[in-house]
């Protein structure tokens, strides 16, 4: 027999996942949920913190080093070097100076300014960033001089996360910065796709494209990556530089030719892919080198992780908590409408879930301008889905950036609720055409609902939240 | 204990749903789950097929007539007349005439043309759609009349389905057929909504808004539904004919204003609802209204229940069935975006569900055209998907219209894998250009994946159906 307290009148009956095994929520009301929608977004950040994202998978017992399932038996290690690149490098770097103190021989980090933290045994620069400077590739080589000078008797760890491609340029020698950057923003505007645009990058870097597990070699190389990139494909993060290249130099030259661009990519660049089409130069290291066979890439931290962290959360405060996916893209207001058609099922079939229900996704999409409005893609997906929702009783939207960032603006994201669109139009404020000038921030802001983290330290993309409550 | 065949080398356990007990599936090869795709796809078009839902809500047990709860006692009922609107009419009035037989004392039908069938009973008129035309109105003057002689110990039947609107048109005296459709087709220019769109309509009609339920009162009024709308909301199917109206003359006079019609509505309609809105006109009847006491409208066929049955013929072929949603809008390859993400993480993470997996959901997107290629929602769907899977292993999609059309094609749809792109690549085709200019029928007309059924006489919309095996 279970027990009902009859003091909770409007009970509403949860089936646990256990057959049989009744348990009674009381109904939230509306302001619980969104209290409850962001505890289960800050749930998913929490769990991808840089240093957390480290020591989850990195732990030091005696003289075992593991990492992931590989262990590293540290009498057999004579030095242990650290490097790495990414907005989030200091807190990784600094997790990794508390487990393994002074067996770091030396060590070498490049993050973005007003990234940095103050770390014991390694040497931290604050470089430019998006746009790559001199001080970035002081950095770069630094790096690479101390990797190529490891032993095989050394371990080397790589810490990569977001921005980490930018905060790491070293492009070949007769190369400036300059004419790569031109290369990027040239291929950019003729919709080259990020796979083209790397191939070339990756074949005029001395470090991108498995290049610097390359000069690790014959060192071991142990790479740590808090992915902020969709899929978490680990030749795309930082553009791979520990990771093997399958494109080669006349890929690069095929991808030129198809955007029509051997007039306007800089001579240099051209001069130097033509050569090593001809042979000339080095092509980026392929699967099967031998310098992989002594690489482990581990994913410390990613989307999906920060996805099942949320839905644990959302478990707990008593929801039947939902991933759709975290590889969600596409232009923002339409997927804001696949996620609210999935919500309104739930209230009319109890399809794909029961209510109390949680929808959570992840991913990164897309903000085609329309109007010269303020916002960024996840206040703009709130906006779009609380149109949608106007009116569904007991309803919560909640999207925002892991980084606590979304577009040119102060806040994270913004949170929604059935309501929101009605007490918008009580204050005399049009939501439809909010949404068409892209101003999502102004109307969050007007109507308080904006959600303000400030900086998370950390970033594997967006969270979106949906409670049917 | 369970027996295990041990013939099956490749076996892949399927977890049922009931805790321990577990039954073996071999794995099945890409032509066989993409033929499962359309088994699942065809067993939810059977479940709606007028007949079938009509006998599956509507039973005669001697004297009684059981119409989904409501139960009619056919000696207390004098006559019982039958009316009806819609490209099904024709085979819903059939299995009505199959239940009642002599029982019917008259009815009276509007359906397209082309879509007629041989009735016992009643009187069928074939009329214009989707243009309106004469002889539509001169069925819905008789139509009209018939209820309008009925007393309070009849019983009217009443038949919608899609297409409903236009096949019994009848505007308010000294306002033409031709302005009502000039009246259309400004606001579908203007951008106006279809709520707005219909306020009007009803308003001019002397069937639409509850009209026909207000003409049918004394009598009894049970209405049968097939809707081909999203969100099955009554006052929208064909106008809501039976259904209370909330919308007032003001507000049709509001819905001018605001999109500046003024000056291009056409007079005797601008006439009307000034004399309306002066109270010299009758209004829509309202909810309250005595009429919709007698009245009782039912969904026979919809989306969702397609969506239900094809998920339980999926079940049954062995797949884990997750219901998205039946209320789909947006941007067709926007949609098909989010659900291949969804696709591709049940590959990486077993979620939303596990393998083997089948996704369906229903509605109705939309196509911005782009290009002068030929294809339709369905097809364009399936192209833009089966992009997004290229290369992923044993996955199956299908999007078709329940109708066995899909856009200005004789294909319902089209189906794909992922090897469809591969192979159209290997044939010298390109399948992104394809998409760009909306041309998914010569796509899958020429690598032979276009779904053709033939019309299967009936619309709940679309069904998209992706499995990951």
């Amino acid at each position: 027999m279970c027990q009902i307290d009859k003091g909770l009148l409007f009970a509403s009956v949860v089936w646990t996942k256990c057959w049989g095994k009744i348990s009674f929520m009381p109904s939230k009301t509306l302001d619980v949920m969104r209290s409850d929608a962001r505890k289960i977004f800050m749930a998913g950040v929490k769990s991808v913190e840089p240093a957390r994202a480290v020591e989850t998978l990195v732990q030091r017992e005696g003289h075992t080093l593991t990492i992931d399932t590989r262990q590293y038996d540290l009498i057999q290690i004579e030095n242990i070097y650290l490097v790495g690149t990414g907005k989030a490098a200091a807190p990784m770097a600094l997790a990794m100076e508390q487990i393994l103190g002074n067996r770091i021989n030396e060590g070498l980090i490049n993050t973005k300014h007003g990234h940095g933290l103050p770390l014991k045994r390694l040497k931290l620069r604050e470089v430019g960033h998006p746009v790559p400077d001199e001080a970035g590739m002081r950095g770069a080589e630094a790096i690479l001089s101390l990797v190529q000078g490891a032993k095989d008797r050394d371990l080397i760890i790589c810490l990569i996360s977001g921005g980490g491609s930018a905060l790491l340029p070293l492009p070949v020698e007769g190369i400036s910065l300059k004419e790569k950057q031109e290369l990027t923003s040239l291929m950019l505007r003729c919709g080259a796709t990020i796979h083209e645009i790397n191939a070339i990058r990756k074949h005029i870097s001395r470090i991108k494209g498995g290049r610097l597990a390359e000069a690790s070699w014959p060192a071991r190389l142990a790479t740590l990556i808090l992915s902020d990139v969709v899929g978490d494909s680990l030749d795309v993060i930082a553009s791979g530089p520990t990771v093997p290249d399958e494109s080669t130099f006349e890929d690069c030259l095929a991808i030129i030719s198809k955007y029509r661009l051997e007039s306007e990519v800089p001579f240099s660049i051209r001069n130097y892919l033509h050569e090593g089409a001809a042979g000339r130069r080095q092509d980026t290291p392929k699967p099967g080198n031998a310098c992989f066979a002594r690489t482990q890439n581990v994913i410390v931290g990613s989307n999906i992780q920060a996805i099942m962290a949320s839905a644990s959360e959302a478990r707990r405060l008593g929801y039947h908590p939902l991933v759709l996916s975290s590889l969600i893209e596409g232009e923002t207001r339409e997927v804001a409408k696949v996620h609210t058609a999935i919500a309104k099922e739930i209230v009319r079939t109890g399809n794909p879930t029961r209510r109390p229900a949680c929808l959570i996704s992840g991913g990164e999409t897309t903000v085609t301008l329309r109007g010269e409005g303020r916002g960024g893609r996840n206040q703009e997906f709130v906006l779009a889905a609380a149109l949608e929702m106007k009116g569904l009783d007991r309803s919560v939207i909640l999207s925002a950036g892991t980084d606590g960032t979304d577009g040119p603006t102060d806040a994270a994201g913004a949170i929604a609720d059935g309501n929101t669109v009605g007490r918008s139009l009580n204050k005399g404020m049009d939501p439809a055409s909010y949404l068409e000038r892209n101003d999502s921030y102004n109307f969050f802001s007007k109507i308080g609902d904006l959600l303000i983290t400030g900086p998370t330290k950390t970033n594997v993309m967006d969270l979106r939240i949906i409670i049917v409550g």
